[in-house]
């Protein structure tokens, strides 16, 4: 197992992360000018970042810091109520593709999406069956894609409480079951993105990252789970402030063969978004050094 | 599958539902004189409230009416810190078993607790695989006990967005392993409380249910999954206001094998908790009919 505690040369910053301080939003060209500050090696951004931002000055501004990318965020969302939602949504994720390329990403995450119109309160169809196919074939659609330009894919289980609007992909096992259907070969270009959130709780866990292994395992995100928790979204805790046993989870994921970046993704309302960026980077690499 | 949308006969009441109404905490001797009133064959009570009424005032009024119960509520919480709170916990599970023979309850139902203290946000420890080793050995010395009154233990996996503070046993096929584990003959002294709110995401619930059968399924509960969901444990939706398949669902149980009680357990303080505890149990008749 690697030794992180002597620098943070393989943490990523999920720039969510920061995306708001002290209570504001803040741009994406600030905050890679603040992860770089702090010689933070690698990042991973959001669309909607890079789109307010430009692409081709978020291109130009990583290439001047020499700084790489962990992921891009996000891809997916495949589930619509008819056949034009569903091509529309294609369309997307090969946009989505096409700008991770330019960034040199290393993979595109992809949260699959469920129940359409759900986020939004109103599910169109209840039956995740039909959710889960919808991605299925969405997922082998973009492949296509993703192998002819070389963009591997991540496919992320999240949390089961969040099966209803975001994703109904949610336990690993079932990710790497679509992995295995779709990409048989292990080619690299289909994989998943490992987020201790989402999995902590999984009794098939280490099972489950065993059987992912290197090929498979493209990502690897950490934060902690805080008791109680107070919002089904935002309320991700730092590393060490709650429950995740973040050393044994890396420990397998390593064992299993991944030598990537460690990402901080913490979505916090209450908390880290209130503090200053500062703040939340210098502990984000303290933490990194201490608990990861 | 059994037509429910004629009367109610197959309904169950856990009492949680209506134990506060208006805001109000409420009595369980009311609550069972409200259930009486519109014909509800059995409830589900807990403990706190049984203890509140007195027990034997309670199987007194239970045999008054002629009425049953689907299950009672609850056993388990295991872990502990030290082998003093394991020895602590299972006495009060033989108490628990005692009072349940008491009420002639057809099985006890185990939320079987995790990191202790958890609940109240310091974990004593974090390492969820003890806890699991705990609640397995808890479940097989509670097992012995309840072989010798004929108390059938029924295994409630909860929802992992629940696993640090309330169950690390989160999914059914968990739950069923240790079935296996514990009673590989399938006495019937052994099984699960199936609740649709904590396992309807789960992609291997039909397979799973399929292999539960008849001899493991020994209590069914329904309510819904609101989109949004705006608490973690007490934002349960009515039958038929969320995104849950229930008839599917229902239907795999039933083809399993399942022929008793489809029992409401409702935790909603921001709504049906407010509401008269009369409106509440006419809405769930109506959607036990309906929906369910």
């Amino acid at each position: 197992m690697r030794d992180f505690s002597q620098d943070h040369h393989w943490l990523s910053i999920n720039t969510a992360t920061v995306r708001r301080q002290q209570g504001e939003e803040v741009g994406l060209a600030r905050i890679i000018d603040q992860c770089a500050e702090r010689g933070v090696r690698a990042i991973s951004p959001w669309r909607d970042q890079v789109a307010a931002a430009g692409l081709d000055k978020v291109a130009a501004q990583l290439r001047a810091h020499g700084m790489g990318l962990s992921g891009y965020c996000r891809g997916g969302f495949y589930p619509a109520p008819d056949a034009a939602g569903l091509k529309a949504a294609l369309e997307d994720n090969r946009r989505a593709i096409d700008e991770a390329k330019t960034l040199d990403a290393p993979c595109l995450v992809l949260v699959v999406g469920s129940l359409p119109g759900a986020l939004a309160g109103k599910a169109a169809y209840k039956d995740i069956g039909r959710a889960r196919s919808e991605v299925h074939d969405g997922i082998a659609a973009s492949l296509e894609y993703a192998r002819e330009v070389g963009m591997p894919l991540a496919i992320e289980p999240l949390h089961p409480m969040q099966a209803a609007e975001r994703a109904c992909i949610n336990t690993l096992e079932q990710a790497l079951d679509i992995c295995d259907e779709l990409d048989p070969g292990k080619s690299g270009m289909l994989g998943v993105a490992l987020d201790v959130y989402h999995v902590w709780w999984d009794p098939k866990l280490q099972q489950q990252i065993e059987r992912a292994g290197r090929e498979r395992l493209l990502a690897y995100h950490v934060c902690d789970w805080l008791t109680p928790t107070r919002d089904l979204l935002n309320d991700r805790g730092m590393m060490g402030d709650g429950v995740i046993e973040l050393r044994k989870i890396r420990g397998w994921v390593e064992a299993a063969g991944y030598a990537g970046y460690s990402e901080v993704e913490i979505f916090s309302t209450q908390d880290w978004w209130l503090r200053s960026g500062d703040e939340t980077l210098d502990t984000c690499i303290e933490r990194h050094r201490s608990v990861v």
